[in-house]
């Protein structure tokens, strides 16, 4: 297991974690400024200054981009939706492809509108994403397959476990792999069995962030790691025994943190990757 | 599957559904003037009145117990509470036998105060129930385990999904089943195979409510059959196909259906029962 406490070598900052205060180019200036060496920014925050722009930004402050937000949601119009999905799926792996991300993160989309059908849901992804991949792996753009906690199965993901991402993978090839969030995920009694099963090839990102107690809000309660129950060097320590030496991704949607400076904000993911995780 | 639409035969109340209106003794009396057959109360809810004078007002009304709520609750002090949470469920087992109840639902705890050591609380969990176990089959009340939704893992139930709880199960031995909630499951890509793995044998319980879209509060906001996204027959067809033959228990915890009056929210079950259920 890697030891974080003396550097910030393996850490990256998710740019939601900020995106209260301060616009894509403020914040790649204030993560370089920190000295975090990792960015991974959002699509709507690369698309408000220009993709261009925010590429020539991010490498002109010698940041590595840990990942990219988001490909996917697949399913909101159903299968009516499958070929526009398909298209800007398409567009974001160019974006993706753009920045030099090491890879684009996949939130799949929950129930189609008006649906209570779950194994449709789930059946549309897998073909969209085999519709994707190809392009992709033109691209040189790992897709990373993202399971959402199973509280978000009706809104944003029907992919809810590592064992259901590690059956994708397995169905659909090389190309795609999975980023493990520990709040998705830390719950799971198969934690161990499926990150060993997708071991170093299949995981492509390694976000953190902590569960809070109580959570007040199911989309925008995360807490800042070291502040609640999650378990984070105990799934580290599964990750990298995996052999994954990549980036600790600090990934904080929080409406109480969007309210503090972001210098603030950035010094406390930097302390907390150093002793708690 | 059982045809619904022309009774009541199968229907059952959980008082937790009308807590906000009304005490114990007038639930009874609500449930049996609605032509509802089943009623699962809750201890709190008993313990107001007196278990004797509940089991009585129940038995004059002819209604029959699907379920008593809850014992479990074995994690909060950790290993230091083992004792004393195991005398509390044996109490909560003289009065599920005092109330003739079918089972015993077992809410089995979160993380303990201050623990983030999720793999220890399972561990207790499995300790305490083999502990309480003889006690309940002396008893003639069947356990029945709740696994509780994912989002409930550090607060409420280390047990989080069918699979988990038919290893207990296969574990622990006799006497012990399952409580099935829809509200709790409905996302599991296992749902088919774990409900399969169960079989008539362990499953002793089957509760209805429905998800909401968006859904405001993680406790308090469970829906109405009907008005959310759970496909609830596809559910019940899975659990009827072991040979389940028992009721179908409305338990919805909604600060929404708390504040009508207890005529509505139970006509409203009736009829939701009949048709989308």
């Amino acid at each position: 297991m890697r030891d974080l406490s003396r550097d910030n070598d393996f850490l990256s900052l998710n740019t939601t974690t900020v995106r209260g205060q301060a616009g894509l180019l403020d914040i790649i200036d204030a993560v370089a400024r920190a000295g975090i060496p990792g960015i991974s920014p959002w699509r709507d925050q690369t698309q408000a200054c220009g993709i261009e722009i925010a590429a020539k930004c991010i490498k002109a402050n010698g940041l590595k981009v840990s990942g990219y937000c988001r490909g996917g949601w697949f399913t909101t119009a159903g299968r009516a939706g499958f070929k526009a999905a398909v298209d800007d799926n398409r567009r974001a792996i160019d974006e993706a492809a753009t920045l030099g991300a090491q890879c684009l993160v996949m939130v799949v989309g929950g129930l189609p509108e008006r649906s209570r059908n779950l194994p449709g849901a789930r059946a549309l992804v897998r073909d969209s994403l085999a519709e994707v991949l190809p392009y992709a792996i033109a691209a040189g753009v790992p897709l990373a397959l993202e399971p959402l906690h199973p509280m978000h199965a009706a809104e944003r993901s029907c992919v809810n476990t590592m064992a259901q991402a590690n059956d994708l993978c397995d169905e659909l090839g090389t190309g795609i792999g999975i980023a493990l969030d520990v709040y998705h995920v830390w719950w799971d009694p198969d934690l161990e069995r499926e990150v060993k099963r997708a071991g170093r090839e299949r995981l492509l990102a390694f976000h953190i962030c902590d569960w809070l107690v109580p959570t007040r809000d199911m989309l925008f309660d995360r807490g800042m790691m070291g502040d609640g129950v999650i378990d984070i060097p105990y799934i580290r320590r599964l990750v990298e025994n995996t052999g994954y030496s990549g980036f600790c991704e600090v990934e904080i949607l929080s409406k109480d943190w969007w309210k503090r400076p972001i210098g603030e904000v950035l010094s406390t993911c930097v302390v907390r990757y150093r002793t708690v995780c």
